[in-house]
């Protein structure tokens, strides 16, 4: 048997993707289980990537011209009894609030007391609420077209939940939009959809397939559903980001009209999309190995670590002045439009110190003692490289080229992932080879699977729901890249003018 | 009778100044009633002022090492229950969820279902969750400072409403540090309100009066609680932002410890600090006048409006696109590291157009019609002078002196509220001018009254509580910039070494 090679993470992917997943987060410092079933704490270090997602999709959708609005927590329970949809979709699971004080009783404990009339929901999503509102902005054609974003927290009452995946509580970007014409709200779906895809593709590094969901897959009511379909490292999709187009039908519920230029009264034509900190959960799987995570440069706060090595008491005046001046230079620096995020970390705390670094993803460690100081140089570690694989740089060359080799590692990162997604995607147009695609290779590891599968499919729900049913297995998205091609159904057999992209998903 | 001058707001400061302020609201769009009782929807152009405020303070935190994190939105109740001051304080009037899941009832009604075995609250403040997990994350002296910030919706049910000074939901941040050494808390918690003094001042245009809160005002457990006061239109003061000192208090109560540098276990010396959407309410109370909302241009996120005035079809085409141009160049500059803002209105509404500019505040108001082009000019008006108070401008003096036009709105701003603080504030030696600087000078105006009494009291919480008592006027702080001094306590005699600031409050 080959020796096993020594890894920071414990257990490997291979071993036990979903508790290497966990482990990742608690060793990279993201995030921890809270008190409250459910929801999480999330950490400095993982809030931060999300606040570097939230930069960069609020910058984009105000170019776009959509201004940030915020709308109660609280939902009227009648809001949700009118919408037949969200009482399916969200309102079977959520928060309750029910009272509005606390008294203590006989026993001194305690206990709820002054109880509402109607009781409140705790947003699972302000659908109603905002279009409550959109009802009172809008009357006519020059209130349009109307575009708003959120950014809040929402509670769906998760029974099973996983950090950053899924979680009762999590945070997240809701937009709605209203137009005076379908064309004009088709298109804004579709922005919407390449802004998400700039996001995890040019920022997060991960690469996605875009496309439009089926109607069994849809936003309930909505006319078209877009996504963004990610590859995770144990081959399953995370729906990444999803834009819909909602025609008329939620304006015609919530009686959204508005008078034409021509005076004439029409409804309006609605969009709604969004994207969470379900992110930073597709962000750890897609480029975190069994050292740790892995931050894209673009995404991450924090670029260089600087670690001075300090032996003797009187190298540390020199080797700290070397460092503040060196961060000092480095922070100067600009990268994409970012301030470049230096860290110095002089503990005392021996090798320990290297990996804790290496487990948190940072992209460039710098080593500088005595020698180093010596020679101008720093000695430089990569966390697209192998932790031992260090190079030696002059002082001025690394500061010239930190830039270029952050681009490096980003490119590095967007490209593996894309490598490995083509690696588990394939053509199947083999019903039995399609089973088999998707039954995991070991029983010891439930969750490994082929990947990705383009197949064919004749369109009918039934042979999509079979699929499901057999091997839980869903159409992820019918992707714009899909040529179209004659071929048949992978399930019926029947004719079909499209592969569809299939797989098991979070 | 002299004949009343039109204003856009009706009624005006002076005629019932509680229904003026809901007025601005109302005219500026800044936001309205929610269909949940207490909660408001803050409009994009009410929010937006928060959202620069968020950036501006989210930048000084993290200048001096504060990293943000997010804790759960539910507190549990024994969480509560375990805090003396938290049930005084908090608890009695809260949101209380009980169950997590709604249910068709027979006759086809939702009702609340899957009833909690413990019920959670709904954060008035993250406090006890914080210190929870503060208390997991310290260890040692390396794990020192902790500096610790959340951006984060709170609900306080609160039984009378006005919208940004006080509803049931609103949005702030809530900083909480744990520090080696009383001395590093200290400073720490000065440091903070430096950080809010900058804002109300530099950002805001609201001067403010720094100072300690007596026992009595002081925030529950804290042995020290530094405040903001600001002056607004109504004489009264709104505290704009509380910086903690908490000593040892809530580390023992929380069990806080950590070794330190000779390996001995200590408690951790904590602060806490805040500042909401309350804000708002003091910008637009301090800069409003009965035309509508003033902005200072720092924290503004549009500064200019370009109004085209096209009277003939046939000029349409050139007056847009001089415009088109102008906002180009205009957008390229840079006000104090941010981007100008530029909104271009060419709606045909008449007269209305510009009342609506005015009423919302923008800074600068450019209407250009042929005739201008012609000149190669603009005709500009401040929102800081008299609405028919225009005057022409080359478009390029224009275009060069723009952000210095905005720093003199700025720094005008700014003096005019200072101006009018130090005209209602004085100081009083004489207990019954103190009485009678405090009693409404009208029947009709019942809030209106003398303003900020700089009086002597010598500490006894007695006198402090009687005042309280006959007047409802606090003591706002004990003013950092109060000179030692021999004088007579306001109420009693007593002898007392410094003048204190008595005032009304929000």
């Amino acid at each position: 048997m080959a020796k096993k090679i020594k890894t920071a993470i414990s257990p490997t992917r291979d071993e036990d993707y979903p508790k290497w997943y966990q482990q990742i987060i608690k060793a990279a410092d993201l995030a921890e289980n809270s008190p409250v079933r459910g929801c999480m704490v999330i950490k400095p270090w993982g809030y931060a990537i999300w606040e570097n997602i939230v930069k960069v999709l609020d910058e984009k959708f105000k170019s776009i011209g959509v201004k940030n609005a915020y709308f109660p927590l609280f939902i009227p329970l009648s809001f949700l009894a009118k919408e037949a949809r969200h009482v399916e979709g969200f309102a079977k699971e959520c928060a309750v609030v029910s009272h509005h004080r606390l008294e203590q009783n006989a026993a001194n404990e305690l206990v709820p007391a002054g109880k509402l009339t109607e009781p409140l929901i705790i947003r699972p999503t302000s659908e109603t609420i905002i279009m409550d509102s959109f009802k009172k902005w809008i009357t006519s054609y020059r209130d349009l077209p109307l575009l708003i974003n959120q950014w809040s927290n929402v509670v769906r009452w998760e029974m099973r939940t996983r950090m950053f995946l899924r979680t009762s509580e999590f945070l997240w970007q809701e937009g709605h939009t209203a137009h005076a014409s379908r064309d004009e709200a088709v298109n804004f779906t579709s922005l919407i959809l390449n802004i998400y895809q700039d996001l995890a593709e040019n920022y997060m590094a991960i690469p996605v397939i875009k496309g439009s969901k089926t109607l069994a897959e849809r936003f309930p009511g909505a006319d078209e559903t877009l996504t963004i379909e990610a590859m995770m490292q144990d081959h399953k999709a995370l729906q990444s980001g999803t834009s819909h187009f909602l025609g008329q039908n939620f304006a015609k519920a919530a009686e959204i009209n508005f008078q034409n230029a021509k005076e004439k009264e029409e409804f309006v034509w609605t969009t709604s999309w969004g994207a969470s900190t379900r992110l930073v959960g597709g962000l750890i799987m897609t480029h975190s190995d069994d050292n740790g995570l892995i931050l894209p440069p673009k995404i991450a706060s924090s670029h260089v670590v600087l670690l001075p090595i300090i032996r003797k008491e009187v190298d540390r005046g020199p080797v700290m002045e070397f460092c503040e001046a060196l961060a000092k230079e480095l922070r100067n620096k600009v990268y994409h439009q970012q301030k470049i995020g230096v860290e110095i970390d002089n503990r005392d705390i021996g090798g320990a110190r290297s990996w804790e670094w290496i487990k948190k993803g940072i992209p460039l460690r710098v080593e500088i003692g005595p020698r180093d100081i010596a020679a101008d140089s720093v000695f430089l570690g990569r966390r697209d490289k192998d932790s031992r694989d260090k190079i030696t740089l002059k002082r001025e060359t690394f500061i010239e080229e930190l830039t270029s080799i952050l681009d490096e590692i980003q490119e590095n990162l967007f490209n593996r992932a894309l490598s490995y997604q083509k690696e588990h995607s394939q053509n199947i147009d083999d019903k039995s080879q399609f089973y088999e695609f998707f039954t995991p290779k070991a029983k010891t590891k439930p969750e490994i699977h082929g990947g990705f599968a383009f197949a064919h499919w004749c369109q009918n729900p039934d042979c999509e729901s079979r699929i499901k049913d057999d091997l839980n297995v869903t159409i992820r998205c019918i992707p714009f890249s899909s040529e179209p091609e004659d071929g048949n159904c992978i399930y019926c057999g029947k004719d079909s003018k499209k592969r569809v992209l299939f797989a098991k998903a979070y």
